[in-house]
């Protein structure tokens, strides 16, 4: 039976197949709860994707952390997305006097026997004045610390070769193997 | 067959008693989805309420909406007040630079045919530093226009002449008697 990364965005499953192989794709829309804990969210939507298909599956969050927000928006990066904008996010650091922040990755496995097992991944990084492509996301506001360039302004290759998401495939990779 | 009030606070039963008279409360906690559309918010956990129990039905969502954040955290209140409590929460406005607000109470009201319909109370005001009371949420930091005082430094009486809930309750108090 394969293992099922259940997501709609063809970007993410692209690096993960890079990474896991023999991967296929569910695009399903899984109901999120309202939490800022990563890990409760993902929980519950392996809950709700092991209701919908048999086997191994996997499930992923990627949130966006400010220091100056005590760890908001975490999860919660959607909606001061859709609300602030790239702009609004990098004038809230701005003006709070600390543009310090990590981006984190969350991914939750369920085994054949429906066990479910968690891998993280996270860089830190600074919130800047947008530059780079405006396609994704929140990638043009975070610089990976050590990095010139914002995730934006880096191709995917790039951004694969460094990301938070890759320390967590990497990790569950490892786990598999074993 | 009773008007049942969702909610698990004393305080705002007895607000709601008070304006709607014979209501009866009913202590159960209904999922909340993850949004910043209160009415979408309160249509779910209507849907929650209906599975539940027969007859009339209301649930209320109250929130605040900050201008410096273009409208945040508004039903997402509670996640930033758990992050940040009322002095980072008050430091976010000072910090932007505009400490404009918003109050809105929501009410969703289901009738004996499972209709719904709502009803909004809103309050302009200002974020300033924490002052009164520290036992109810935001209070403190939230002081309506025209008023000296902050939510936090009114008793529950001078709070429940003015608010947002009450405008809102005085709608559906309306309705209900057409």
């Amino acid at each position: 039976m394969p293992l099922y990364f259940i997501t709609g965005s063809a970007n993410k499953f692209a690096e993960a197949k890079a990474i896991l192989g023999d991967i296929k794709q569910l695009n399903e829309e899984l109901p999120e709860i309202q939490e800022v804990d990563a890990k409760k969210i993902i929980k519950a939507k392996l809950d709700a994707a092991m209701q919908m298909r048999e086997g191994e599956l996997i499930v992923e969050d990627t949130s966006l952390y400010f220091d100056c927000l005590c760890g908001l928006p975490g999860p919660l990066i959607k909606w001061f997305f859709l609300s602030m904008g790239n702009e609004g996010l990098w004038s809230i650091a701005e003006k709070m006097g600390n543009t310090k922040a990590e981006a984190r990755t969350l991914i939750g496995y369920a085994d054949k026997e429906g066990n479910m097992h968690f891998f993280e991944g996270s860089m830190k990084g600074t919130i800047v004045a947008p530059r780079g492509d405006r396609d994704f996301g929140w990638s043009p506001i975070f610089q990976p610390e050590g990095h010139e360039k914002t995730f934006g302004e880096m191709n995917q290759e790039e951004k694969n070769g460094i990301s938070m998401r890759r320390i967590a495939l990497e990790q569950l990779q490892e786990f598999l193997e074993r």
